[in-house]
């Protein structure tokens, strides 16, 4: 060989992360799982049932109920909250939109994916179809909040190019989905890869359908895309097998740039579960350290009216995501800065009362939307946010909330979880069968057959 | 006012694209379509239908028909081909599917959209379910085309930045596939801005999944997401009012920086629709010319054995997307430049029987895959190829073909779509069954009820 010749150009051929999270999604097994993960499992679904309970009486629920009824899927899983039943994913669809119509759902805090919805809905529909064990349904519902979680690094953090529009629930909640719900189906590692590239094959949603229904339509569709992938990979439907990491695939499409290692490196040891966080209020997270200042303003003040100026510093991405200020309806006051801020310091309060259209509609709450002052600050963390209020009386008053609750630094307290589940479920079940419910939950993985002896407080 | 200050930004708000789509969509009139579009829309429906029973008896067919079975959906329209009924969107998605999974549907040549699949399997399931007359079938179509390719021309021709990995009949076949069951719907303006929201919502696929069953999957995704996004919106189902051209909105996301007037400049006056074409071969539309070329030579040469080197010059993108040299299944075959060159050569013909595993695995077709060279030529139009073969008696012979059949300069006559269509509907209908059919879909515009009397052909 002339020792002149160009070197070979040796193309590093991206990792097979398709291959790897199909063969992770496969070999799962709950022995293998630490505690600590069974645990926040189970945490995750306890506050993703809460959720569904909370959110379907709303209306968007009500006509996805009825669109659902006009197909006449079969009964195989329940529409909670309904008294009906439909096919899986069907029933997956409904039952996810009614976890995240209030916004009360989980967040992947560093990729604001809200990753048990669609994981959860696709799992406990199948669960009632067929019987599945306390122990596999936890094992599922860990494996596929783990790939979707390191799907949405994988897209949104550096060096990835992802537009910032990108609904990332829509984006990667359809492979966590399927990767779950193909472990219930004991797809092997070749229909599991089809599963995981069926799914990614149906990722959409983008932020620009935030403010009405249509956003929350997003993570339920991926709920139901994902059964469909599931479903279809179960009979033999084919993906290619590189369908994550292929030129113009997933992540060339979505996440251009994107670190592949992220999806895979530490697997089975790193579990993004734990980054994960349950919200102490119905509003986009970005708005929870404000609401937790407002509120520490709001204990130290008579009433709105001693206020005479209010000023909230906040990360950046606060105001970029939620800065409506004069929102008209509970789906646009659920992502007003605004309207939460002008709430707390009227209500005292953040709850699902301060979503209601009285609330939105109250003149005191109005007016004070109105004349709020919000500063993007780049210096504080997304945790973080600060109060500054100036009296009628010239005094000033500060409140520097330096994480919020329900953050990774102040996550919620086991009680505090039950608090948030009751005051959900009361809407639809008595307190009895509320109860009953949390303690199925929360004790999940000992279950024989999940979806039965859940389903069973509802049927009795 | 200091005549120092700076003037005022003006910020040019985008146009209201979302808004004036559902406008021409709730608009639309029979009596206002010229008759040549009334004529290519029937064209259309007639293609499509005819590649409905082409490929209905395709393995990905027979596994999607059993997951819907699945399910088990009210039977509301044709599963076509299968002797079954399914509800709308289910019986959307499998007949979308079996259009597209040959290859063999129509196309829109500057975006590569496949549009008519995904409306026309949106429309026809529907138009069983309830009495759709024919003028109303063929506006809806027209109308959904129109908008789903004017939507792709948004987002891939000039200033857009689109990724080239998107396969773009999953992500504007939904709009276009809402947009006309909505006008089936008789949805009013501000239902159908949230059909088309909904819809968009719900984009979703790229070519990452080309050579598997799942990037038929994406198209036939494509209309039963639009199917949902029309049924969500008739019951009063919200999206926000710009979904399209807001930031974080469609374009933004999928096409960022597309020119939003090619949206709807000449809306009802210029149409797309005839700049769709129809394909003369099962496969990738950009290998055609090659194949005209090709099959120019076959007619010149004894057998393969007189051949001792073939070289081809094509666009890039023919290489870009179909370098596939040695496929092993029919559904990698399709998309294989390599492969058509070398059946056109030995077969002397491009029809379905050149896909079947026979063909793909005969030896000298292997053999010649595998010795053809194929250059990159930039000068070349799309629809444009040139074949040099030197003979091994010393012989050189050239083909070039400036416009391949089926290209807009070129567009397969009548009798020729005739042709294509009878020979799909050969594989499922008795010859007399088949050439009523084609009377139905040529003269669908003509019909009272076009789900009852088109259906009528299989129930008899």
């Amino acid at each position: 060989m002339n020792s002149t010749a160009p070197s070979p150009v040796v193309e590093r051929s991206p990792r097979a992360i398709t291959r790897e999270l199909a063969a992770f999604a496969t070999g799962s097994r709950f022995a293998a799982l630490p505690n600590s993960v069974r645990t926040e499992a189970a945490r995750a679904f306890l506050n993703w049932m809460g959720c569904v309970l909370g959110g379907c009486r709303d209306p968007a629920v009500e006509i996805a109920v009825a669109t659902v009824a006009d197909a006449g899927g079969s009964p195989q899983a329940s529409i909670i909250g309904h008294g009906r039943r439909a096919d899986v994913a069907s029933a997956a669809f409904v039952n996810c939109l009614s976890s995240t119509v209030l916004s009360f759902d989980d967040t992947h805090l560093a990729t604001v994916t809200h990753p048990t919805g669609p994981v959860a809905a696709a799992l406990f529909a199948f669960s009632e179809k067929h019987a599945i064990s306390g122990e596999d349904f936890v094992t599922a519902l860990a494996l596929g909040i783990e790939i979707e979680c390191r799907m949405s690094n994988v897209l949104l953090l550096p060096p990835a190019r992802a537009n910032v529009g990108l609904f990332v629930t829509g984006i990667t909640g359809p492979i966590g989905a399927a990767a779950a719900l193909g472990r219930l189906l004991q797809l092997d590692e070749q229909q599991m890869t089809a599963a995981i590239g069926l799914a990614a094959a149906q990722a959409s949603g983008f932020r620009g359908t935030h403010g009405a229904m249509a956003a929350f339509m997003i993570p339920a569709h991926a709920a139901r895309s994902g059964v469909s992938a599931a479903m279809l990979a179960l009979k033999g439907f084919s993906s290619t097998e590189n369908v994550l990491e292929a030129p113009k695939g997933f992540v060339d499409v979505f996440g251009s740039g994107g670190d592949l290692d992220r999806a895979v490196d530490g697997l089975g040891r790193h579990f993004e579960l734990f980054s994960n966080a349950y919200k102490p209020y119905p509003s986009g997270i970005v708005v929870h350290p404000a609401i937790d200042a407002c509120l520490e303003i709001a204990e130290q003040i008579p009433n709105e009216a001693a206020l005479a100026s209010v000023t909230l510093k906040v990360h950046p991405l606060a105001l970029e995501l939620c800065s409506r200020r004069a929102p008209k309806t509970p789906v646009e006051a659920q992502i007003s800065l605004f309207h939460w801020a002008a709430a707390c310091l009227v209500e005292r309060a953040a709850g699902l009362a301060q979503l209601r259209q009285d609330c939105i509609d109250d003149p005191a709450v109005a007016a004070l939307r109105a004349r709020i002052a919000a500063v993007a600050d780049p210096a504080l963390a997304r945790d973080e946010a600060i109060a500054e209020v100036t009296l009628t009386n010239g005094v000033s008053l500060r409140s520097h909330v330096p994480h919020a609750r329900g953050s990774i630094a102040r996550p919620l307290t086991d009680d505090e979880l039950d608090a948030k589940f009751k005051a959900q479920a009361s809407a639809v079940l008595s307190n009895g069968a509320g109860d009953k419910l949390l303690h199925l939950c929360r004790h999940v993985a000992g279950l024989r057959s999940v979806g039965n002896e859940i389903a069973a407080v509802w049927r009795d």
